[in-house]
């Protein structure tokens, strides 16, 4: 399953909005078409947007500097996307071919991927209960995955799994994305409501909780998915080990704690409407919708990157590694 | 707000399931009518379905006892639908009018409720900010409920509180019927999905935890809609006092500890379909869809039913209200 394609001079996305239902590629082509494919969940997970925009830059005519500042815009809290843009802008400046850097960009992440999934399958044993949340699979990189890398390249060598994805409200992704990926691949996948992982791990469900993450501080602090420091107390009651799987540049040394992290407010109709046939409330009730928690650092168990399995003191573990 | 009305010799209930968007009373005639009724929630809410069992043995013909087992089977986890049938069996077999012991069930379950909200009123403050999970109300039982009944009476007594509803996934009891309820009445409320409390709680806006219950076994651990035992959690990883409300005749002193209590386990096809306009997964996906969860005792800051306010040692202290 590959989300992003890059062939014959042309970008193509699986447009992740249509799944489980339909398989569909977008071919974008304005700078607003990849505004709007990022905005709206087209493309999603941190180091696919990161690839996605990188393509962006490199294919998109005019001002790259401003074009920069405008893809950016599109997801404040993806400290992937920024990150991309940047070295995009830089590789221009150093007058590189833009096209081959996004293709590097984009061949980086697989690599990357493969080290990280390596590395979190360590920490698992064969016939696991894993839970997950969200989706940080191959749809929202380019193969393998962050958080459910470990679970598909298990899958390759053999291992059984006994997944429970949460569905992931208000967007489903879950569902609609975690769900489909691992059924797609033969993985032995249980779908549940968001509020039922307290009672899978309290039956003894759950050997492991395994996320992505969109931004990780200093301290190791994590912003990811909505309801994700949900599960990390949860886990932290039981006694379950609670993993976090992201690219190395997803820490942001720059943003000392997670109260630094500015959490993405998303439109409160797509709780009450999105995917609905009929309105879940009257039209006046008011509605919350966060995208995104932070996770405190005490209560994740590991963080693993490309680099290695990092444990506490996350903040000099972290650092160490950056040498 | 009245969801069960006995009107010449007629019994009206408010359909649940057709809420917020359509306001329609059934009659229902038969006995499957009755447990059609119960079973798909067209009423739900330990109270109000003891109020509505009561009035089916009333008006019913046939054997009484085959009649009770019947309806109780409808909902194996609700205590007070098993404990009216028996009420109004004894009833039977002692001679008296079955349908002024329903009216007296019915009239017996107000003036609860409004003792039950009473004593969790005195427990908050005004303006307080305050996180509710499924319907705990007036809907779930005659008048003021049990969870939201402090949040009700104390509207009327002019207090201003700010509420919190999970939408409460997968039947959105929450987001149908609390926000519903509350903005009917105009207390401020606000709609989250399930997996935002734990951010709402981090953020400050949360005070008290106010959930009902549907069985509260002899060492307080306490059985309700799924995912209250996370609410429960987060409430005790964030130091917020946490409430569980419901009449007294919740305690079955039958059942020894939580682990005795058996949980509904409802189709998995609710998940992935029902209030959906297209399947939120691939349809050979597997869901797990427990209706209820328990929540451990030490997590519950007090129990309030119309005997009091009952704090630990549970077991000692509502055995002391019984006789």
């Amino acid at each position: 399953m590959e989300n992003i394609k890059y062939e014959n001079g042309t970008l193509y996305l699986l447009d992740q909005t249509l799944l489980p239902n339909e398989e569909k590629y977008i071919t974008p082509k304005t700078k607003e078409d990849y505004f709007y494919a990022i905005k709206t969940l087209q493309v999603r997970g941190a180091p696919a947007i990161g690839i996605f925009a990188a393509y962006a830059m490199a294919l998109l005519d005019g001002d790259k500097k401003e074009l920069k500042k405008y893809l950016d815009s599109a997801r404040p809290t993806a400290v992937n996307l920024s990150w991309a843009t940047a070295r995009m802008l830089k590789a221009y400046e150093d007058g590189k071919s833009l096209i081959d850097e996004a293709i590097a960009i984009h061949n980086e992440d697989k690599e990357m991927c493969k080290k990280i999934s390596e590395y979190g399958l360590s920490l698992l044993s064969d016939g696991d209960g894993i839970l997950t949340h969200c989706n940080a699979g191959a749809l929202a990189t380019s193969s393998y995955g962050t958080g459910l890398g470990p679970l598909l390249l298990g899958k390759e060598k053999g291992y059984s799994f006994k997944v429970f994805t949460d569905e992931t409200r208000p967007l489903l992704q879950g569902a609609r994305l975690t769900s489909y990926e691992l059924e797609k691949v033969g993985i032995d996948v249980t779908l549940i409501c968001d509020n039922m992982a307290s009672l899978v791990m309290k039956q003894g469900k759950i050997n492991a909780v395994l996320v992505g993450a969109d931004r990780i501080a200093a301290n190791g602090d994590t912003a990811n998915k909505i309801g994700t420091s949900s599960t990390a107390i949860l886990a932290k009651y039981y006694n379950i080990p609670f993993y976090v799987l992201a690219p190395y540049s997803t820490i942001d040394f720059n943003c000392e704690s997670g109260s630094d992290i500015v959490i993405e407010e998303r439109d409160g109709e797509e709780i009450k409407s999105m995917f609905f046939e009929k309105p879940t409330a009257l039209s006046q009730t008011k509605c919350y919708n966060p995208a995104f928690d932070v996770t405190n650092n005490e209560l994740i168990t590991a963080i693993i990157t490309e680099k290695g399995i990092i444990k506490q003191p996350f903040r000099e573990e972290m650092r160490k590694l950056y040498d």
